[in-house]
């Protein structure tokens, strides 16, 4: 009886063999990630304590003493500041708009100053609307029929792409470029759809920029939410002559000094090879900076204190960045990219969370296919998480300054359909996220960051 | 140069070539959801007009007309109701609850009466309270230690699960069971840990049973909020004789006639073989039943809409079915299937929604090998569509009910981290639905019958 029970027990246990370390080590990661892990709690202080971050505001320098100080409690073998000059532009008193189809009568409309807009005249601005679903649309119309007007950017994201990223990419332009090209036919302003996917009454603001415009040539630029467009729009149909009032007091103020914060563990084996995990700490003022982008940065936080509290020491050194004003003209990514440059650091492996802390999917990469083709066997490894994808594509923007032909870029990518239900709006909460979603983003970006440090890249 | 612009054409086109008719139905598919689909709206009106539909009441009759009056809208060839004997659980006047750590201390806490469970006397019900991980502790503490006390069951669902439905079917006995097993030990009443991975303040109803426990014996139970459960299991480790008080009113009236609400589109070429689409059409009495399961229900109608806005018929018949009573016991599914039993009706392929409204992953599948494997050659054009998963495993409980071993069972999976946020309590809202996600689920229900139809499933 004896000798056939242990039979039994060798049976077993030559069944349920140990998995093999890797598989562990990623075990390991995904359960303390998802009952120990503390980005959460993290991005529940940045978002509902501190709120959204702005670059040049009181509330992003708030961000930076706090990740600084949480990042020192995590006993990293470094933790510093590294100044940066960074924008300020402020929205100023609240934003007033209404449609005005006759003399008296008006219905008002909610619109949010792009970042980076000038002001309107004091009093605010009236004119007529020339409604376009495209910059390419000025040259056809010109100058006789745009001078004097304010011109209405209303070409909607495609809701057949898949991917909402890449709706986003051929929708940006309108907002981003949309204020300059208008000014050169004489345009006194500029309304832009919010890039969004659902129909409901926040305006979404974002970067703009007036390119070569000279000062006095350049016209404010508003965000106008995607129900006020619709209604815009048919009004303009019914009434081609509606006029249309804003009043916005933004400016741009001198530069100030913010700060990248930085902190890492040392290498054992190969200290002078740095693998980057960051996102950028900024956000737009609307909302509370959580999707975009608190959840990148208590994402990247976590991976280094998931490391730390599995007692796992890389053999690469493993830093995390949290790049100031990502929203504004990258000042805190290239700051960074040329101290990287100047200290002739080697940076082997830099990954960004810039998708929102939704589901992860897996990662677009990029870098030589000499690299690239290390990551091949990895894959397998995170199917039993649900993450899939491991195409080329864009790394992010942070890091993309730091590319020298010698590293890979990775950027974190997630179940992307609600993200620009929230990008750069007041709906971006704290409350929009969810718990697990955010912590698994987190344990994939370790998980990567683990076969990077374990088996490099070939370099 | 006419002939050059000829040659130009004829390179321009042979470059791009037409994709395969497939591939252009999938994209039809999906792009009418994504820009055309009425899932949605139908939601829209069945959560906030209509509301939460439970089996017995004039909501769950509203929602049988308004999807009939829809299906019928469609131009279908035939829509019908099938009658159903249903039960009738009323949860009576709210639910009371506290605790009392001595005479006079109170602290009120959430709670929701369970589905099917008796009321606790006029008075309400006091009694000391014994925490348990789970129905196996009941006869370690045995029948001395329990009598007399409410068992508080408390194992939380195991967050380290990937898949959350894995970690619901891992702690669902506790709320199914745990009532008719304390009952048998002299317990007076149970809570139940809410099965929500989320801690926060809702209870999640659900079904439970009192299998052969005669009338007399059964005792109520309720749950408890994973707040809730964490400050009662907190108390009770400071002061274990801590006090609990709840009063529901809840009762089983007698049954009441519902109905399965049924329409098809008749097969061009082989009119016997019956596909169905479908869903229960009840809900859970707390919250809107959006998730659960207003949301399979509109995406199992849209699967027919698509096919009809599009002019496609489908060689097989295509049925969708809502079934009455999918929440207390699936009278409406066994009706179902006793009919196609009865009429000698031929089903080929059978599949189901109830994983909530989110981004789909793919699908469970169940059948005979012989059949399965003509899913393999249709997997990768689901892939630009981020569906990934084919995989074996439970369909569906109101499909299971009609597998003969000759058909193959499907159940949409979708990305599920949310999923126990929202199920049976009052969380689950219109307002936590993303159209995209909602549509996208549609299409790729309609993705998968459209393949069914066209090429069978070899049987």
């Amino acid at each position: 009886m004896k000798a056939f029970l242990l039979f039994s027990l060798l049976l077993t246990s030559s069944l349920f063999a140990a998995p093999p370390e890797d598989e562990q080590q990623l075990k390991a990661l995904y359960n303390t990630a998802l009952t120990q892990g503390k980005a959460y709690a993290w991005l529940r202080h940045l978002t509902t304590q501190i709120g959204a971050r702005l670059s040049g505001t009181v509330q992003a320098e708030q961000a930076v003493a706090y990740t600084q100080r949480e990042l020192e409690a995590l006993g990293l073998d470094r933790v510093w500041l590294q100044p940066v000059h960074v924008p300020k532009w402020v929205r100023g008193t609240p934003e007033f708009a209404y449609m005005e189809t006759q003399p008296g009568h008006t219905t008002s409309i909610t619109i949010a100053a792009l970042g980076g807009s000038v002001a309107t005249p004091q009093g605010g601005l009236k004119a007529s609307v020339i409604e376009v679903q495209g910059i390419e649309d000025l040259e056809k119309l010109g100058k006789d029929t745009i001078a004097g007007k304010i011109v209405f950017y209303n070409r909607p994201m495609d809701p057949t792409q898949i991917n909402t990223f890449a709706a986003y990419a051929n929708g940006v332009d309108q907002r981003y470029n949309g204020a300059a090209q208008a000014a050169k036919y004489g345009a006194v302003g500029v309304l832009v759809r919010s890039l969004n996917l659902r129909l409901d009454d926040y305006p979404h603001t974002g970067a703009m920029q007036y390119e070569n415009t000279p000062l006095a040539n350049r016209i404010p630029a508003a965000a106008i939410s995607t129900q006020g467009a619709e209604l815009l729009s048919a009004t303009l149909r019914l009434q081609p002559n509606v006029k249309f009032y804003f009043r916005q007091s933004c400016r741009q103020l001198p530069e100030v000094t913010s700060y990248n914060v930085i902190g890492e563990i040392r290498g054992s084996h190969y200290p002078d090879e740095i693998i980057v995990v960051g996102a950028h700490l900024d956000s737009w003022d609307l909302g509370e900076g959580a999707h975009n982008n608190g959840a990148g940065c208590v994402q990247s936080m976590e991976v280094l204190r998931l490391f730390r509290r599995l007692g796992y020491t890389p053999k690469r050194t493993l830093r995390v960045v949290l790049f100031a004003n990502g929203m504004q003209g990258l000042s805190g990514a290239r700051r960074y990219a040329e101290r990287a440059k100047a200290m002739n650091e080697r940076h082997v492996f830099a990954l960004e969370s810039d998708a929102g802390g939704f589901r992860p999917s897996g990662f677009y990469v990029e870098g030589a296919e000499k690299h690239l083709r290390h990551l091949h066997p990895w894959k397998s490894y995170f199917a039993p998480y649900g993450v899939h994808l491991f195409a080329k594509g864009y790394g992010g923007a942070n890091i993309s300054l730091l590319q020298n032909g010698a590293l890979v870029l990775a950027g974190l990518r997630t179940a992307s359909q609600r993200y620009f239900d929230y990008h750069y709006a007041e709906t971006d909460t704290f409350a929009s996220i969810n718990p697990r979603e955010l912590q698994l983003g987190a344990a994939t970006m370790a998980a990567l960051v683990y076969f990077v440090d374990r088996y490099g890249l070939g370099s």
